[in-house]
Parts: C-alpha cells; sequence; structure tokens
C-alpha cells in the first residue's frame, strides 16, 4: 500500500496570477515575444507561485543516492563503490554538483536513499529501508514496503527544504540508467532497446547486455503486460533514489513548488510520479535535455520542452542547476524591466 | 581606407594551455566528456586566454546604437524615435539589457554610434560620424570615412572596457536588421529572402515589402556581382552601430579577450570582422539562435554553433547576456571540481 498522501490531488494553476503576468509582458520595453520562452517561463511560474512575482531565488538541490544489486549483471562503466565515494565527494565539495550549488548560492543536501554503507557518512542524511535494491534480474528489486518508504524518504526532504521558490533533485547510484531504462520501458509499453542508453559510458557491447538485462527482466516480472500498477512496477525494477526522487516531486507539487526537472534518472522519477499523481505534472519544469538515449522519448510523454540541450550526461542535478540561471534570468526580467508607459518609449501603432 | 590594425593579425589560441585544459577534464570526478559541451568551451577559453584558469567573471556589456535612412521606405513595425527612446531607457535602467546587467553584474555602456538624436543623452557615450545613414534604397548609406570611424569607436569601446575576461556586445536601432539582411546577403551572395526576417514584428506584407526593398538595394549598389570588397558592402548598405560592432569585435580579438555573440545583428557583424580580418574568427563564441530568420545561415557561415535556442529576438546583446552564466558554470566546474585522485573516487578501468 502506498502512503495516502501520493495520491493527493496538487493545487491547480492560478489561472488569475497567470494572466496578470501575460499582460505585463505585453507591456514591458521589447517587442512583443522577442523574449520567446523566457517569458512563458515566467508567466508559468506566476501562476505556479500564485504570485505576481515569481521567483527562483531560493532553489535547494536535493540529491538522492542508491545503490542497484542489478550491477552484479556487468551493466555499468564504472566499479559499484562508486556511489559512496561521490556521495563523500559531494558532501566535500569537489563534485560538479558541489560546485554548481556554491555558484548559485543554493544549499546542497545529501541523502543516502539506499546505498550499499553500513556506517553513516560524514554531512550525508541517511534515510533508507536497506542496502540497496535487490538484483532485479534474479528477484523484485523491492518490496512494497520499501517503495513506500523511498516515497516517504523524498517526502521528508522536501518538508526539510524550508519554503523554497523552487526545487531541484538529483541522483547518484552506479547501475540507476539501468533501473530508470527498465522502469520507463515499463510505464511507456516499450522495449528495452528505445530507452537504454550508454550511462556513464558503457561501450556498444555493454549496451547490448544493459539492453538484454533490462528486457529479460522485463519478462520475468510481467512487465510487458498491459494494466500494471505503478507500484508493480517501481518494487520489480525500481531504486531507491529513483522512487524517493518521486516522492519529493510529489510532496513539492502538493505544497506548490515547481521543481526543475535533470536528466534521464529525474526525468524516470517524473513520470512514475506523474503516473501517480497526475496532477503534480503542471510543476514540472524540464531543464535539458540529456545525450543519454531515452531521455528524449521521456521528456515526450510528460510534454516536457527542455530549455537547453549541450549533450550533458552527468546527472547529480547538474543539468538542472545548469538551467537555473535562465530561470532566474526570465523572473529578473519579469518583474523589473520597465513598461512603455514608465519608459516613455513609443510602442508600435 | 580602413585603419590598419582592422587588418592586423589576432594572436593564435595557445595551443599548450588548450591541451592543459583538456588534461585536466578527464581527470575530474565525472564519466569522461559528460559535461558534454561545457567542457569543451572551457578548454576553447583555457586556450584563449593563455590560462589554466579559464574566466568569464568581469564580462561587461557594450550597446551600440544607430539610426537608418531605410526607415523611410516603411522597413520596421515601430517608429523610429524609439531608437533615442531606448537608449535613454537602457541608461535608466529599465531595458532588458539594464536588468540582465544588474542580475549577472556586468557593466552596461551605451554608445550613441549614430542615432539622430542632436543632443547628448545623460549617462551615453556619443562617438558618431554623422545622425544615422543614408537611406540606402535611394544612395549609399555611408561613405569610406564614416565607416573607418564607426571601426575605430567600436575599438574605442574596447580600450575603455579595461582587461575583461569576455566581451558582449549588444545594438539598439531601429532598422537594423533591414541593414544587417543587406549585408549578410551581400556577404554571403545570397538573395534577401534568405536574410530577410520579420525584425521587431512586421508581418507577412512587410516582410515582402522589406526584402524588396533591400533586394533592390543590392542590385542598385552592384553587391550581387562577385569580387565586391567588404568595405563596399558597408558603405553601401551598412549601419553605424552593425560596423562599429564589427570594429570592437576585431579590436578585442586583437587583446586576446573573446567575444560572447548576440544575435542576428551582432552575428552579421562578427560576419563582416571575419572577412575583414579572418583571424578574429576564433575568439568568437555564440551565445544563441535567434528565432530572427536568417541568423542560422549566418551562424553556419561563421561556423559556429550556439549555446542555446530559446526564441529570442531581442537584441540589445540580451541573448549573449542570457547565455553568460553557461559560460561562468563551465569556467566554474572546470576550475574548482575535484580530480579523481583529490576525491579518492575510483575511476573506471
Amino acid at each position: 500500500m502506498l502512503p495516502e498522501w501520493v495520491r493527493q490531488r496538487c493545487p491547480d494553476i492560478s489561472a488569475p496570477h497567470r494572466e496578470i503576468a501575460l499582460a505585463r509582458q505585453a507591456q514591458l520595453t521589447k517587442p512583443a515575444s522577442s523574449l520567446g520562452r523566457l517569458e512563458h517561463l515566467a508567466c508559468e511560474l506566476a501562476g505556479l507561485q500564485e504570485t505576481e512575482e515569481p521567483r527562483a531565488t531560493i532553489a535547494p538541490i536535493v540529491i538522492f543516492a542508491g545503490d542497484h544489486g542489478v550491477v552484479a549483471q556487468g551493466v555499468s562503466a564504472y566499479p559499484q563503490e562508486v556511489t559512496i565515494a561521490m556521495m563523500a565527494n559531494f558532501a566535500g565539495g569537489g563534485a560538479a554538483i558541489s560546485v554548481l550549488a556554491r555558484e548559485l548560492g543554493s544549499t546542497l543536501e545529501v541523502v543516502d536513499a539506499g546505498t550499499l554503507t553500513q556506517s553513516p557518512i560524514p554531512g550525508i542524511v541517511t534515510d533508507k529501508p536497506r542496502h540497496g535494491s535487490r538484483d532485479f534480474s534474479q528477484q523484485a528489486a523491492l518490496t512494497s514496503t520499501e517503495v513506500a518508504f523511498a516515497l516517504e524518504c523524498g517526502k521528508r526532504a522536501v518538508l526539510r527544504a524550508g519554503t523554497p521558490d523552487v526545487l531541484i533533485f538529483g541522483e547518484m547510484g552506479i547501475g540507476n540508467t539501468t533501473a530508470s531504462a527498465a522502469i520507463a520501458a515499463a510505464l511507456l509499453g516499450i522495449g528495452a532497446e528505445q530507452t537504454t542508453g550508454s550511462g556513464t559510458g558503457v561501450d556498444a557491447k555493454g549496451r547490448a547486455l544493459k539492453t538484454r538485462v533490462i528486457d529479460q527482466a522485463l519478462v520475468r516480472h510481467g512487465l510487458t503486460k498491459p494494466g500494471l500498477s505503478v507500484e508493480d512496477v517501481l518494487c520489480a525494477v525500481g531504486g531507491l533514489e529513483i522512487i524517493a526522487i518521486s516522492g519529493a516531486i510529489i510532496a513539492a507539487a502538493e505544497r506548490r513548488t515547481p521543481v526543475l526537472i535533470d536528466g534521464f534518472i529525474v526525468s524516470v522519477a517524473a513520470l512514475a510520479a506523474v503516473r501517480l499523481n497526475p496532477s503534480c505534472r503542471s510543476y514540472l519544469l524540464a531543464s535539458h535535455r540529456s545525450a543519454e538515449q531515452g531521455h528524449r522519448l521521456v521528456l515526450d510523454a510528460l510534454g516536457l520542452q527542455p530549455l537547453i540541450d549541450l549533450d550533458l550526461r552527468l546527472g547529480e542535478g547538474s543539468g538542472a542547476a545548469i538551467a537555473l540561471p535562465l530561470l532566474r534570468l526570465a523572473c529578473a526580467l519579469h518583474n523589473n524591466m520597465a513598461t512603455f508607459a514608465e519608459a516613455a518609449v513609443p510602442d508600435r501603432a
């Protein structure tokens, strides 16, 4: 049984605030619509935040880490201990997302949502039901209770984040593009060939193995049949950090907080979140299109158009962090530009 | 006669610094190449700036404004007095680029490179050979002396900018997409149909008129014949703010300063600069692909791939300013991430 809050309806976008924002954009000293997608973004944010002054100033970053039993099948280019080593690197300030958080003035929280480490790492929040998921090529990755725990883990992180303007979620977990590709294939009803990419960098042979492992698991767990619940999929091939992000997205949307969605793995978590609770969809803002195969399909399924497309495929929330300044500038332009009347600039006839 | 410095060879990119940067990227705690184009950008910048620590911190913005006689032909959606009114808006802090400069911590200088105003505007640098260009549908827009003056105007602005990490140039001038489309058509040897867009917002009928005016002018001035010099083109259909930007780009490149190129008009100025002095090409960094028709062709001719594509078409340097954070984050990641050895993270086998 999933927690009841997971299905609770998220607030609607405020149509009046969106309308006020659209009217303001038309009065600012620039040719109509000449700020393109940034105008649209500011107006959406105004509606979501129910405000005349949309903001993306307070934008905490939360990274969820987890390990994956399926790594035993040789699906990753990097050894499994990298998950734990990278958590320490996040906390130590040396990882890409650590550098980005400092540059952006964002807080960075790292949550161990299910890694193999037995002892707490300094500076990391431990919040996990078990050490790593089971190898889904052999058995179900998680129990229903573990899936529910991971969703609650995501919600707890959102509650700790205070009252942000937007939230960024990232992930770390050797093997998690494999779990994500499996979830995406099951939710979209397609073969693994379409959702499986190179992850951290397996070659063509590695990718073929990864695809085969996933396709076989989809069959073993009956995930190629229609009518399965999202919960079934997450139990069968899920990963704890991925499910924690699904929970965090739903919890954020229920609190009217937009979420800037990172790359492939976070997008798959968002897809699961939307399937669990369709009303959270409006709170998703896409940041970038990853180089990871399958991301485009997942973004299309979510109806999201990314802001940037720079061949990023790092994860950690880094793509969302890199796109955050665009959101901030969209807000600054919306809030601070002069109108034609204020600046005494002649408008077109 | 153009000033001699215009043809002077720009310094080569420092291959050793670029190599050191590439080697460093391979050691940072991330899968190889997973930061995509941001890695490439940081390495290019390291080579251009001849440094191990590429920077885009100090990034002054200079806007050049000018008026265009061809506006008499009804080619613009906005009245001509908007050029002067917008200069005051830039200085008053209400324009998009003013808001962006504040958010980015960049200085903003506005240069009247050739508007119609007879009296200096507070906060604006006046540096012009005449008030507006002549109507190029009737006669040559500028004399050779005026073109030379505008190139020097650009260089003077670069000298005032001190020792920046990168430079951003913007433009303002009702009618300047018409002049730019004419310059682009002449330099690329194609018809105006391919280079003419809607500018600030003319409709299909307006765009057809604009195209016709340009095509007729290309014939009148003999610009459809091969073998014409860039100087011939700029005299015939140039605009003072556009030529000032060409001069500024060459002057910046000669001082080893990379320039983050804005939209259609600045890209056309860059194309003229590269035709005048091919060695300045390496110092151009593209920021965005504008919604203005013709921009793609000009970027292709320059061999530049933009960072963002958000349907922007405002000008003023706004697209470059909006992309600046990407450059800054690329530098921060390059300089501040930990290596595998520093963070004791296991690398792939």
